[in-house]
């Protein structure tokens, strides 16, 4: 029976390139495995997918039974909805330790840097597998939007490292400018209903209890959303509803100007506001320098309702 | 601020040998580290601890506002009493992934194999760092008890190649002699108390809102216990009262005749028949081919508790 390797709820390009690497390297070493999805493609996955000739991994929303490898996520809110009922067999990740618990052994390959690929690079390296010219060129855009082109806080020589190697594989010349392509189709928001928009790259966390839901827009400049900031305001407000949160937040990151403005609305803004030592006005605040949900929005919060 | 890496409660020899292990390495990458450990030594590891020239490692249970990489473990039972005000950079182990979580990113080397140590030897080699002799002879030995010299099912073709490298490094002939020398210092138990031997090698888990105590005794021969299983009866039951537990087990393992006794007291013996499918004689039954906690004892208890 083969494994499933499938990445987070509402996929990232690591979710889903990951997905593809890492169910590759699996059945390199016998281990049968197949590629699958919780969620559509973004515009940006679709560009890379498109650019190296991959189709989108299966869409396959129930694993129960089944053996699973988990891509760049350690949360139950970010998993197939019965996970318990199936077997992890391993997770891949850079994130900090979730609340997923298994009953038996497993691997777990999680490292603190920018991106899974990069954690899945290694194990390519570990098992001696060659890498495909087209999967090096979905790890490294995976590792170019997670790490916003290396300008991320959450960047490290790891990361950078293994784009050079992978652009070696891939043959690829000019990493920046491919990187600087796929923001620019991340960018194109017109036209896009605001719930798309927000959905797009949105996780929830469970914060001590209270379920927090962050979503992340990066774009190369800011001004694409200022005919429809008040629109994705009032879908925010309708999304804390609708699901029960204590809070929603929306980050705006303009990653030419290395910084975000923060959308939110909440059950305690306080507890936001203390988390970043800001003050918000009409639930708006520029935080400079702030690219990284992970790194730099995540942490302060979780302490922030302990 | 050096890291703390440590094991879990009442350590094993897994434990204290992959602190030393541990802590030597990342010292040896840039990261100051000083190996701890939660508990008093077990005569197998102080056999071990003195045969290759080592001290304990510091006793020290409390870690609030330290940097701790966690050894063997991931489960909030094991861990030190404060972890929650620590701050956990690593993690590596061979078990089920348990309930520690984190408010930051941070490494996993969590592999289904018999012993951390087998772990650490694939991050000395990743990080390219020579094993000294003397720590190769305590690793080799940590993995010699977890695996019970090769005959437990959670040995894997890993761990036996790992302990032939180790061997080589240590100048050690004949690994099988030194196992044995080390579970016949194990089998000692004449004049030891009761309570000492129950909780020699024993673990809390939290089994569905449940907590649950397994000890385990392993010995080269189970007659050692003969005179006092009545006694070792009466202190599980005593256990149980005293810690609020809804089970206590204790894993009576003969490594040469390649089985366990279990003697139990429980709220629920149905749950512990149901999950071995076994039968229970006034709280004892022989489980054959049983060595493993990990393996064989633990995930099926687990599931049973759902």
């Amino acid at each position: 029976m083969p494994m499933y390797v499938v990445g987070h709820k509402i996929p990232d390009s690591d979710s889903i390139c990951g997905a593809i690497a890492l169910a590759y390297l699996k059945n390199q070493i016998d281990e049968p495995a197949i590629a699958a999805r919780l969620g559509e493609l973004s515009p940006e996955t679709a560009f890379i997918l498109e650019r190296f000739g991959f189709e989108a991994p299966e869409l396959k929303l129930s694993y129960a039974g089944e053996d699973v490898y988990i891509v760049d996520h350690s949360e139950l809110t970010q998993a197939p909805d019965d996970i318990a009922e199936a077997t992890i067999v391993g997770i891949v990740d850079h994130h900090k330790l979730g609340d997923l618990t298994t009953s038996t052994p497993l691997e777990c390959w999680i490292r603190p840097v920018g991106c899974s690929n990069t954690v899945i690079k290694m194990m390519y390296d570990f098992f001696g597998v060659a890498i495909p010219k087209d999967i090096a060129g979905i790890m490294l855009c995976a590792i170019l939007s997670d790490t916003v082109i290396f300008k991320s806080p959450t960047c490290t020589t790891a990361d950078i490292r293994c784009v050079e190697d992978l652009a070696e594989i891939a043959g690829i010349e000019d990493v920046q400018a491919l990187g600087m392509e796929m923001f620019n189709v991340k960018s194109a928001v017109a036209g896009t209903p605001a719930r798309d928009l927000v959905m797009r790259d949105f996780k929830d966390f469970n914060m001590n209890g209270n379920l927090v839901g962050i979503g992340q827009l990066e774009v190369v400049d800011l001004a694409v959303f200022d005919e429809i900031k008040a629109e994705l305001e009032a879908d925010i407000a309708a999304l804390k509803e609708e699901g029960e949160r204590h809070s929603v937040m929306l980050l705006l990151t303009d990653i030419m100007k290395e910084g975000s403005e923060l959308l939110v609305v909440s059950d305690d803004i306080t507890i936001i506001e203390r988390a970043y030592s800001i003050e918000t006005e009409n639930g708006r605040v520029w935080l400079e320098g702030v690219l990284s949900r992970k790194k730099q929005v995540v942490p302060p919060l979780q302490d922030s309702f302990i």
